[in-house]
């Protein structure tokens, strides 16, 4: 055996031989290859496990199986033989020999007993001889006394065949440990201060119970002896770790692990500190940060640490290096270590993705359920580490001890390091999976409970306004979880590695703040300006409840817009400045900073759509009428009495094209200055496949793909809220543009052909939006009539396409046809009258019967009325209602409001920009965008799914359409008397 | 020390102490816990590594670090002496007796010669003595010759201090192992057939070379002489690991350690086989199955296993049980494993995710790039598996033997097991990492070629047509990958696990292709059918080149109808079968069988679109005219001359209601059965958002929630075109359901709407969309005339709604609006003289100038003639243009054709279901949305992402329908003579 590394087992016998001659190929096909399941422990006392053939075999006779099972050895009294090489026999001892010796290959006669195992056994303090030094056996073996006295110094050895010199700490006259000395974890321990009633107990706070536990009666004291008698390094390290064990707790008690070393750290405060740090004596380790209030802000938050991060540039640097000192359960110190690669992350991943944790910027969590069966194969015994974080440095690599807040720790039985910061006590020194304190009976018994690291978090934060990249000492806050043992296969146990960054946002939020205060009160003012526009449109110049109410409703509007502005930019100014710099100035706010943020978008989005629905009930109410220019062929200078009854005329004007005017501005009320659905499908195209989304993810890297082989953050919502909002409004920006710039210009412009038709048609649109306030589009045909046929038609267009006839504007040479309008009062009430007979003889009609014939031509002759009012009011043909043509002013343009008050004329305002398009979907692009801006972000900030955002976005735009549709046709059909069947 | 469970290091010195006996809290306000990095390495000869203060501390006098340099001990030649307990000091031992013993704390004189150790030193064969039996010191140390032969059999131990019995294989009459005996692996070994000429060469074939390696220089021999001579079990299975450390291979060597395993193989023939499997004899493992021809095939598809497998039901039982012996490289029997947890798997992974791997019917791979370095760290020794599938059993576990094929396995230099099965050698068991046999100095040294099992793959195999679920042996196929060490920290190597379930597909594929061939028969009879319906409309009895494109155009559509019901039919087939199954009976297709499933989705797309834009330009050119009924009023009775130019009228007819007409025409161009948009958001709500996606995942469960905890398989290609198909069908059928049967019925009916206005506009639609066939829409008004005013027109409306007038139809007292129309050829002739005379008055215009009057009026005249001629048509005015009205037979209207050739009369078929909106979108509404299903699931194919499906298929919408609204204005307005500046 002395040269060999094959160790090869060569006792076993002769297997009964069974002769296969012929294999068949029959036999072959229907072979099933199938073999019974044994294991060593299913062979008998007899057998031994074949571990070629996986099968028990019986052993040869006199024999039993070996420890192992694996092979047979002889029985008790019997010596092993040789005398085949293969396999071994077993020959009885004779009487006068009766004893096996310990290699069981001889027999030998007992100078002491005989033990139960058939060898010779000698009393304590002897060693049993069997060969003289030569190696021959001797006949009767016998058992000589250790001589422990001085100069031989001596013990029997652990296998009881030998003296050898015994452990340093006896050694005064003889290797007894006499009284008063204390014999403990194979010391002698001299009497001393300490007393040896220590309470060995590990208390499970979580589990509200406490245990005694075995290591640590075994140790405890032993070690707190040598540690503080001997000065004996690794017994120091050993009570320092069952401290640790107990989660740095300690209270009243000064004789539990932490009470002992807390005794022996005070004792050592002559002994000077070690590494210049007061909390580190020498010969123990460091556990305790001190105990002064406040110490934690002040080691956290006072010296930033000497290196900066940067992202990018030729000073990139993202690398968190930490190493750690990992001391074994005895106080051994086993090696240095790089943190990563899963030495403190239980959960198993990929090497790559476990190394994103060390990536600065990155915030890294990662959660797994561990079975507890394989945490107590994998960790027999708990290791304990001493971070620090590597600064660098020319030629001496410099650490700084990261400091560490045990979630756990209780101090008198609080749990101090719940609260806020200033009742912190940091400590040093953590262990990940703990499973020898918790055994009761004996070190190898199972445990009861188990004690785990079940959150492991390392937090860094940013020096305010640093513009290096300097950050503070990080820390680390271990979480430690009991779990009582019950059923180790199906147990399972939680635990999450993360790495947080934090900055002090309050900065931030102050000029949040400020921005929304400032920006609130000029939408104060502003929409104080509405009002008093909405006020002198309605020339009422009372302030009632509806004034208020107005009010509010203007300011919603206002300071939806105000939140919005003030979210979009915080969302883009991380985005952009998180993203972007190359040191480190900033950092996201972590989730529980971001609630605020979230409640300013809620407000935007309620507002807005408060805003929303105000401007829907609005368009869906105004009041519309189509005056109709053509006058009958044949009765060309016929005077019309406003109030008379007309005649039938044999050629009767055609409706059709009042028809056709009122379809087509049915059709252009839902229009919009971009295509909505497809600014979701771009809006989805950018964010999920061309990977836009991965902007929003907690690092600093603006990638757009990841690979699966990376680790992938989580999402800030604050990202998410920046990049959606902005990705809409530029794609939304883009599409107007382009339907302004291009589009309308070159294809086609909806609300231009509109005008157009009222020309061509002979039709004037005048609209009241307010009481005294509207828009007029002047339609009266430039050739005098278009109720005509083809021909007539086509040969107009022609004619007006080739210059030949007059201007189509309202004042004679002008080619202006859309006019915002200011009605004096008196103009107002002479239509309000018409339109009262007409809704009143309409309600009377609705409440008899719908085939009444006199409501039925009521109204016929209430259009022709209005019609013709309206006509001779255009035409200046009533003195008391006259009107005059102006420009408005920029600045009138500018807030929205007329300087002049309709008081004798009324004013037609020059309106080349078509505002009475503010009446459609078409001049509200900015609400209805914001609008959908928001609906989008709310949906996904509450789902974190864009395609529900972008799914949802599309429903309500379509209700939203619908709604305004229907209604707008009902108010249409009501208001200019067309029937709704032509409204298609 | 015989007691001691702490072992504490007790020799160190005292540190200088400095006192700081005030701290300053200003101190600390600066104090920037900063320490130096130091390792034991790092420490001086004379230093040792303070395990405290982690720094380096200088020895006593006379001392030097210990070999871990976390202690001092005294220089050579002086001993130890423990006067202070806390620490040690040296003395020189005195000159006669100047060596130190072995522990450390004597001095003793040598009888033999003095070590560079400062220790005594004996000749071989001898044993050092330096205390007596007792323990006592002596004053000289001994030699003692050990007696090695017969009875004493004694040889020196490890540590040569002691004799002990010899091993066992030397036995003969003395330790000596004396030749023709080899000595070898510590084992005396006989001379035996067994040349010791052997070749502990590892062939590395990938890289294309071979090196002798330590491991194999050092046992190949004596494994295998003692696996031979001995029957030695342990040697047997060492031997066997090196031949699967060497992958397999042998050839023309019997030297190498798959060519002396199978020299010992064959000679063992008589011992006879282990558990009645032929290939597996006594005391060897089992290594390979046989070499007959097509044993493999024999092995894997023949016998299925007793068990089977079932997702759901009473009987679920979708566990594999995989267990595995595991021997370490020395040949020891380590274990019975449960496979699972990550032994099989390299790469680190949750253990719920590594856990589905075991779940039958999940296709499971799992990639990942390792750091050499940890697998260095990590596997120091290769581990063998010999892997069986536990089938269960009542009383005795029964086990199969997993069928292993080492992908690179080499037999006589070629690679066998790369062809096709017929070729393969299966074998058993495997490693996972081999760091060892790429050591080439010394079995520490540093390996030059790692071997890493890159690639496990389970296969397992439905017998066919099984309803039990049952399976034929599983494979696992092992892929070794040769990593020359370059450099470990940077170097990775790439890891797969895999689990496939395969079935014969041939089955399914012929079934297919049966379904295609026999619908495909039917779709040319079809084609055929729909050609001569065509020949017929046209009025062309010639078979021409047209003819044959026609007939390859109609078989496109038919063709891609019959692909897509193929291929959506397996689709739901797989979906339905697979998901739904209790005991399993189909397995899906693997990726490679999904080739020609693919082919057909392309054919299917491809064809759809060809019949896609042969209906789309058919479309938008069609002849298209307005008949007005209107006359003009004053002249009620006036007759007109069909070619004579029409006299000025005073009061023309208004053109308006045709520009009405016409404008509703144009807008109900692309209106469709359903809304593509809310179709495309539907589809993608329940995919993406509900999780449908996840019923395309490659496992067994219908769930549509999974956890990011459970592993997430791959996409089935089948499952997710049937799954996006059968959901957009489904979504659309429903969709056109709701609008149908609802909203048209309910809210609004476009096409009825249309009917209805030409009714009130007193206008006819013609539509040819062939030469002689088309569709004719009667809207004479009832009322005579509809070019009034408002009055008059809601009377109408009023007296038609009460039922006072005439009904709208064709024929007196009927309601019918629309048929189809067969024309005479003399009928269309007359209608093609006047087109003619149109469009060549057209011509010209363009080339001339457009200002040209005389094209312009002869536009208007020709509308005057056509307008008179088709409308005399309709009234019988023409007697030799005459038609009849006729119900269509049911026949007729399925197979879509005319019986009747109208030679004589032209034939007005009754058509209530409008079926001119064939000529809409709206009528070929099954097309578009097979065209769209289609498109939506090739770009999800080719791309794996529904969002981009969306996206696109969205984008190929409105393409589409921008050409169809773009051609389809100009062509109305050609054909119409409408100005399409009125088509809004």
């Amino acid at each position: 055996m002395a040269t060999g590394t094959l160790l090869f087992v060569v006792n076993r016998h002769k297997v009964p031989l069974t002769l296969f001659l012929l294999i068949y190929t029959d036999l072959l096909h229907c072979q099933h290859f199938v073999v019974t399941y044994k294991s060593p422990s299913d062979c008998g006392v007899e057998e031994y496990f074949d571990i070629s053939s996986l099968s028990c075999v019986k052993c040869g006779p006199n024999q039993r199986r070996s420890t192992t099972g694996l092979s047979c050895i002889c029985k008790t009294g019997y010596q092993t033989l040789t005398t085949d090489k293969t396999s071994i026999t077993c020959q009885q001892c004779p009487t006068d020999q009766p004893a096996v010796t310990k290699d069981g290959f001889g027999c030998i006669r007992c100078s002491g007993i005989l033990s139960d195992m058939g060898t010779c056994q000698c009393p304590p303090g002897n060693v049993l001889v069997e060969r003289d030094n030569n190696g021959n056996l001797l006949s009767e073996a016998r058992c000589e006394m250790c001589n422990g006295n001085s100069s031989a110094f001596s013990v029997p050895n652990s296998s009881g065949d030998r003296c050898e010199r015994c452990q340093a700490s006896f050694i005064t006259t003889s290797c007894a440990c006499n009284s008063p000395n204390i014999l403990a974890g194979g010391l002698c321990i001299p009497p001393s201060t300490l007393s040896t009633n220590v309470n060995p107990s590990v208390n499970y706070a979580q589990l509200k119970f406490s245990l005694q536990s075995a290591w640590f009666v075994k140790n405890l004291y032993s070690s707190s002896a040598a540690c503080l008698v001997f000065s004996n390094m690794t017994a120091c390290q050993a009570l320092g770790n069952m401290c640790v064990m107990n989660m740095h707790s300690f209270g009243g008690l000064s004789n539990d692990a932490c009470g002992l070393f807390n005794t022996i750290f005070r004792s050592r405060a002559a002994a000077g500190s070690t590494q210049d740090i007061s909390y580190w004596r020498a010969n123990l380790p460091w556990l305790y940060y001190g105990e002064e209030p406040g110490l934690a802000s002040r080691v956290l938050q006072t010296n930033p640490i000497p290196t900066g991060f940067s992202f990018s540039g030729g000073n990139m640097n993202t690398e968190i290096k930490l190493l750690a000192v990992v001391y074994n359960v005895r106080g051994e110190f086993l090696r240095w270590e790089q943190v990563g690669g899963g030495n403190l992350q239980l959960c198993p991943e990929v090497a790559s993705k476990q190394a994103a944790a060390f990536s600065f910027g990155t915030a890294y969590q990662e959660s797994c359920d561990l079975s507890v069966a394989k945490l107590l194969d994998g960790h027999p015994e708990p290791l304990f580490y001493d971070v620090f974080m590597d600064l660098g440095g020319k030629k001496n690599r410099e650490l700084l001890p990261l400091p560490t807040l045990v979630y756990n720790q209780q101090y008198n039985g609080r749990f101090i390091n719940q609260d806020s910061m200033k009742d912190w006590y940091l400590s040093r020194r953590m262990f990940l999976v703990d499973t020898l304190s918790g055994r009761e009976k004996s070190i190898t018994s199972q445990p009861k409970v188990i004690r785990v690291a079940s959150s492991v978090t390392i937090r860094f934060q940013l020096v305010p306004r640093t513009r290096e990249g300097q950050i503070f000492p990080p820390l680390m806050t271990v979480t430690y979880s009991d779990i009582p043992i019950t059923d180790i296969n199906t147990q399972t146990v939680s635990a999450t590695f993360a790495v947080e960054y934090e900055m002090d946002q309050s900065e931030a939020r102050i000029k949040t703040d400020t921005a929304l205060g400032v920006m609130g009160g000029v939408a104060v003012l502003y929409s104080l300006l509405k009002t008093i526009s909405w006020k002198r449109r309605i020339a009422s110049p009372l302030i009632d409840v509806m004034t208020m109410l107005k009010f509010a409703l203007f300011y919603a509007g206002d300071l939806a817009n105000v939140f919005f502005a003030v979210t979009v930019g915080t969302g883009l100014y991380w985005l952009i400045f998180y993203k972007a710099q190359q040191f480190v100035s900033v950092l996201l706010p972590l989730p529980h900073q971001e609630k605020q943020f979230v409640t300013y978008i809620g407000c935007a989005f309620a507002l807005k759509a408060v805003q929303f629905l105000h401007k829907l009930s609005l368009q869906v109410s105004i009041d519309i009428f189509l005056i109709d220019w053509e006058r009958p062929r044949n009765k060309v200078s016929r005077t019309v009495q406003a109030t008379g009854e007309l005649k039938r005329d044999p050629a009767p004007v055609s409706i059709w094209r009042t028809y056709f005017v009122a379809n087509e501005w049915n059709e252009i009320q839902t229009i919009r200055k971009i295509s909505p659905t497809f600014q979701i499908m771009t809006v989805l195209f950018f964010l999920e496949v061309l990977g836009f989304s991965n902007l929003a993810l907690r690092d600093p890297w603006p990638n757009l793909q990841r690979s699966s082989q990376t680790y992938t953050p989580s999402y800030s919502l604050t990202l998410r809220y920046g990049l959606a909002a902005t990705l809409w409004l530029c794609i939304g920006l883009l599409q107007v543009i382009f339907f302004t710039v291009f589009h309308e210009r070159f294809v086609e412009d909806k609300i231009r052909q509109f005008v157009d038709l009222c020309s061509i048609s002979n039709i004037s649109v005048l609209l009241l939006s307010h009481r005294c306030f509207g828009y007029y589009i002047h339609g009266r045909s430039v050739h005098g009539h278009a109720d005509t046929n083809m021909e007539e038609m086509n040969s107009n267009l022609k004619r007006e396409g080739e210059s030949l006839c007059g201007q189509r504007g309202l004042l004679p040479n002008t080619e202006i046809q859309s006019f915002q309008v200011s009605l004096t009062n008196h103009l107002r009430s002479q239509y309000d009258r018409i339109r009262e007979s007409l809704s009143k003889a309409n309600i009377p009609s609705r409440l008899m019967d719908t085939s009444m014939p006199t409501g039925f031509e009521q109204k016929i002759r209430l259009y022709h009325t209005m019609n013709h009012f309206l006509g001779s009011v255009i035409d200046h043909a009533h003195p008391d209602m006259d009107y005059i043509v102006k420009d408005k002013l920029m600045f009138e343009r500018v807030i929205g409001m007329e300087f002049l008050e309709a008081s004798e004329k009324s004013i037609f305002y020059n309106d080349e920009a078509h505002s009475f398009s503010d009446m459609l979907f078409y001049g509200n692009e900015s609400t209805l965008l914001i609008f959908d801006t928001l609906f989008f972000c709310v949906v996904d900030l509450g789902s974190q799914s864009f395609v529900l955002a972008a799914v949802l976005t599309y429903v309500q735009q379509m209700i939203f359409c619908l709604i305004r549709n229907i209604l707008g046709r009902k108010n249409l059909a009501k208001k200019t008397m067309v029937d709704e069947r032509f409204l298609i």
